[in-house]
């Protein structure tokens, strides 16, 4: 009878596991479609392809070392199989608990490796959007296969793996917290994203030689506001599958918090960006409400289940603002990133760290800028150096000739909307 | 032990309405995307915007004292935490139940709200897409503001929260049902459109001197399709949730039953509207096919639970013709609704509301009608003194040559679609 | 007691297969995008308004006899009701099975209905793509009205039915077994269209006098890639949910397998189809790409539980490879697919049901043979019957004048991207 209740608990788990990582795969549609949305027309079939293909690489690289790296394991998943398996020992373990019902949670490890291969996709798709409309899209997909199966899955096994950073300090026993990944993620992410650009340098013409920046609108504002919205779906999986049980009173009461918390954090990181374009611009400006949006998001990531839904639309708000100006600085930095991503991941990420001690007593402000600091040291620099052997190899930006026709036939052989007519 | 199973019902409940939420909250990007295919492309990234804005003031609003007006308790939700918080208090009033396990509803407060606080944002949506093209963006945004803060939560207290109407009657006393919200959600939200759209007038040539019509083409017709099958989807979400409990086999009936029939609904009204406009004008209309499917799905949703699956096809059928000629009559009435909200969501949601005691004893023909009476009254007259004084003070109108131009220039500053040329 | 664990362990059955049936309607929409990408922008209307008319036609026949013809049962699903019916009925069936808790799978048959009609309308959904741009659309509707009705159910009813196959032999005992439909479904939907695209002949212009063909891309590769995004979140539905039942620890290891594989099989197919492309046109061709990932998805169904990750890898990536030779070689033979869907669900059906064996002990190659020849030829020549019948009464096929204009204004009077100019 109680092994009975064991078993429901365990497929409660599971499917919510399920859930939220189905949640999370379909993130990856979201960055295609706001990236695709987001560059011109001549770019946009060369986006799609890198978005779908890094998927697809990020699964295969996640499944054959990235997730034993992480948390240990066996290489191809290889010790992971469905049905009757270990049906025995899943309920031996449910009973050994001291802690019984309400303990830690027990689910399928396939479930598991579900969720997480879904987060590697998520922080690789951060790259492509700050890469987009110049880089060779075969040296981007080699840079994905590092990435997912070496770069991530290592900060990952410092942070959720509970390992010591080479030995030398574990991040959690300094105060260390990132609940479902603002900066384990998003800022590891956006870390890579930064080394591609400067070493990629900006778009020809984006900059001026008196300074001006000139803009280059994106081609399709409809994929663009959908793609934020799948994004938005999306999160809540992310960040409420984090929670990582459902199964008794205070988890499910935790889930739906974390539900509340990042609905709340879009909402007004969206209206405090739209307000803060308003007021420096004269416009409701569409991108940079849809940038709020995510930036809340991404800032509300690092603990969304601590915070009152007051607190995380106002932590969310703060995002929307910085996310603001972080664009424009960037700008004025000549760092080019057609999408934003490095604001919206990278700064909100960091943000979103550096707010967790306000709600969680268990975390430090030294704790998350040490641990901000190992992510993005650690994710910048090998990106630097991995990035710095593909340009010296095989050179990751397509020529002037190729950028100016664009990367759609250069790289893919088609236009994605081959019968409407440009300007 | 017993206590275990409350945990997992609890658990299940919980979790059930945080992914219908999570289903109702998509239903923002289907409104967006099939509002956004249905004007022109001028007037595209001002939909957008208006759609992601309203969503994201929803929220705020309904979280600051929407909620708390419709079903009392706090403002800023200050009584809703996640966590550990009231587990035994929970576990108490399962106990205290004399109905038992199979008893009412038991799930966390913070997935109500996130439940609820979608239905608004829904109501909201469907005001954006009849007063396209010619409304200026903030006053329709400050419109949000007091439609979402207070007159939805207003009828919503009247209804779903069991308030006397001004302390004189008990809709549910007299017979009053609306499982899901035909009349609460849809209808309202039309009521509020039908104030907006007859303060601020057609389109520039929509009606021309001699009583023609002239048809301004939707620009993007795979985008509307798009937005109705997201909120084909996500309606599932919207009805399915509105059983309020999933753990017990009469209730996990009840919610399958809902999820057969609104997909019921919404076919039989799809392929009455194709038929319907193909006798009427010959062709294979698209977008009274998909206008078909919504005004099924508005027709099911005041009883979903009841009806057989025959039953709600034909229901749905019913709304899928009546929405043809309805929209067909707006326009001789002079009555411009750019994407047909009103017609698919105030005189299907009526339809909706006058179907349920064919199915369902506890509602009377009497009861429906003081109830959509009641709504409509009040939902349409507060929303005509709200748009008159944003018209009066600030305007709602745009110029004649910003509209001329397309909103998205003069609201937006960008184009939805810039390197497209247009003919 | 023991009865409030069969109310959970029922409901959590119950909302597991809703959530994968939800899913699985999802599908309808990527069909749509799918299909709307990769056709011409002047047949994009017309490819829309057959997806969504076919979706509901699909309900409608299946809820009318084709769910009776398939299971049993009684036409119109008049024996399916909601709410209270059967509670005391389904308690006492739980209380009988000999195999206790971990027995069978026990749910709403509400529940079952809805998991099942999406995949009619899946089969169905296979078709359109196919026989684009030249069909009639009516001819189209109808030959959905028999094959959502008829021909699927019966097919349908031998396998995962039980039923011999016309009395002479049951599929089951020769060793048959396709978990999720590689064969059922996906071929089935192939072998239909692959009748219609012979009897209605080549686009014209496809194939030119001296045996070159013509490429005609597809108007839009986001809605293609959204689409393809959109297939592959809603197959963890139509796997995932064909287990069947979630409730205890085998069968949630189970579901969770499937999960993982389903979305291994996937990337597997996806990068192989890129690699492929590109060693045989030097490019990074996205629609290969997205075939390749949709064949992996094919090829995974037939048996998504028993191989492990590594193995679906590899099976995804063996149907990302056969995809390419596949849509290669029929346009060789002048079989005018204009979105791949005979190679991806047919050809790659196939594939998928004689890997089966190699994992699952209980098929076996002839058993998967006789099955997959079954169900072709019956689906095929039914399909030839029907669509023969059609061609004699209706016409199949637009003029060749409507061809040249498009279907868009000849079938339902509005082009899709009505401002937009075309090069």
């Amino acid at each position: 009878m109680e092994n009975n209740l064991f078993h429901l608990q365990y497929a409660m788990d599971t499917f919510y596991f399920l859930v939220c990582g189905a949640l999370v795969m379909w993130m990856a549609a979201g960055f295609a479609m706001l990236e695709a949305g987001l560059v011109r027309a001549k770019n946009t079939t060369e986006i799609l392809t890198k978005n779908v293909a890094l998927y697809a690489i990020s699964c295969v690289m996640y499944m054959i070392c990235g997730y034993a790296i992480m948390y240990g394991g066996d290489i191809f998943l290889s010790g992971i199989a469905g049905g009757d398996t270990l049906v025995d020992d899943t309920l031996k373990s449910f009973a050994e608990r001291e802690d019984g019902f309400e303990g830690g949670s027990v689910y399928s490890s396939a479930s598991d490796f579900f969720f997480q291969v879904v987060f590697v996709a998520t922080a690789m798709s951060i790259v492509s959007g700050a890469v987009a409309e110049r880089m060779k899209l075969w040296a981007f997909l080699m840079f994905a296969v590092v990435m997912t199966g070496f770069i991530y899955p290592m900060e990952g096994s410092w942070t959720w793996g509970g390992n010591a950073v080479f030995g030398m300090y574990t991040l959690g026993d300094l105060g260390f917290s990132d609940f479902a990944g603002s900066g384990i993620v998003h800022m590891a992410g956006a870390a890579a994203a930064l080394a591609g650009v400067i070493l990629l340098g900006a778009r020809k013409g984006k900059y001026g030689p008196n300074g001006q920046v000139n803009a280059f609108p994106g081609a399709n504002l409809p994929l663009a506001t959908l793609g934020t919205f799948i994004l938005w779906m999306g999160w809540f999986g992310f960040n409420g599958g984090s929670v990582l049980k459902l199964g008794d009173i205070a988890n499910a009461n935790a889930v739906a918090m974390v539900f509340l918390n990042t609905n709340a954090a879009a909402a007004g990181g969206g209206i405090a960006a739209l307000i803060t374009a308003r007021l420096l611009f004269g416009k409701a400006d569409l991108t940079m409400l849809l940038n709020g949006a995510l930036a809340g998001l991404v800032a509300i990531t690092a603990e969304p289940s601590t915070p009152s839904a007051l607190q995380a639309t106002i932590f969310g708000a703060i995002g929307g603002v910085l996310v603001v100006f972080s664009i424009i600085t960037l700008d004025k930095l000549k760092i080019d990133d057609p999408v934003g991503a490095i604001s919206v991941h990278g700064v909100c990420g960091l943000l979103g760290l550096l707010l967790v001690p306000l709600t969680n007593d268990n975390s430090s402000f030294s704790g998350q800028l040490i641990g901000a600091a190992t992510i993005f040291v650690w994710v910048f620099v090998c990106s630097l150096i991995v990035w710095g052997i593909l340009k010296a190899v095989i050179g990751i930006r397509v020529s002037e000739e190729e950028e100016y026709e664009g990367t759609d036939l250069s790289e893919c052989g088609m236009e994605a909307y081959p019968e409407f007519q440009r300007d």
